[in-house]
């Protein structure tokens, strides 16, 4: 039970979101701008990012919503989620792409343990600043997404392939203009 | 020198919203929701949440900062907020807010920190569920903040007395409007 009293039938961050939809906006519009808007790094890439650091956050209802949303855009299975989860360093994965998870990964940890050696790692492989910017901004906020997910108790549904089968959907939907209440 | 090329001369967060003003606007509008808007929790109250959290994370910038305009909202010296930091519990506060910061520091340390005694305390003390909810709202949020702030490595003035001198001009401009190059 979450410990505040949520709208009910909501899972994760939807509960909230209803409970107080005057942050949900700015927390939506954040989302949208983030993962979703004209960017150089394929919303793929961006939802992967989210993905690797809400795992690291141990959130289970972030990990796996954005990690079905991955899977639709980079279509690829579950196993390939799982394995950027567990070492992304032994994946198909660009190497710019490798050089932004571990800053990510080091944001995850608080924002001083990003390396000015990482920074230089991700411009040799062609990482620009915005790239580099999103990447630090999209870390930071999936530290606060996970921690308002759980810092409240919500639920989460534990069969994972509610989150793969609903992926498509969540894409196509995006996150502006989402109805709070589904 | 921060991590990527940001427009000169702005401290700390100003520099990276000044750079992608696509993401300071909903930025701006949490902290705007989250810190200014109608509450049953003082302006000076959130503040001091928020101050708490940036001083856990270790971030100077957001820190004195928040520290600065807390200290006007609540008309105390600089004193006063360095005791909330050191012991919350040993200074004169409400116990309700004793009982909400100790919320936003599990918080900060992961949202699966905060347990179900420590929101019993809370209610019973008095707080309601939307008190606690944007106390786990804001603790979550400046986990984001600070990480952004660090993260890239922007530059932070020294002197203390900077900040307490911009606090009555930051607590009078607010978030929402903000001039991202002053």
């Amino acid at each position: 039970m979450a410990h505040i009293q949520l709208p009910e039938g909501l899972p994760g961050i939807r509960g909230p979101m209803a409970f107080r939809p005057e942050t949900s906006k700015p927390l939506n519009e954040l989302a949208e701008v983030l993962l979703r808007s004209e960017n150089t790094l394929t919303r793929g890439e961006r939802e992967l990012i989210a993905t690797y650091v809400s795992y690291l956050n141990d959130c289970f209802y972030c990990q796996n919503t954005h990690g079905g949303i991955a899977q639709h855009y980079l279509q690829c299975d579950i196993s390939h989620i799982d394995s950027v989860k567990k070492d992304f360093e032994s994946v198909n994965l660009s190497d710019k792409l490798k050089a932004l998870l571990s800053i990510a990964a080091s944001v995850q940890k608080g924002g001083k343990f990003v390396t000015p050696e990482q920074i230089e790692k991700a411009k040799s492989f062609g990482a620009t600043d915005i790239e580099i910017h999103d990447t630090v901004l999209i870390a930071a906020a999936f530290c606060m997404f996970n921690r308002y997910v759980d810092g409240l108790g919500t639920w989460a549904p534990q069969g994972r392939n509610f989150y793969v089968e609903r992926g498509p959907r969540r894409a196509a939907e995006g996150y502006a203009g989402l109805d709070l209440y589904k």
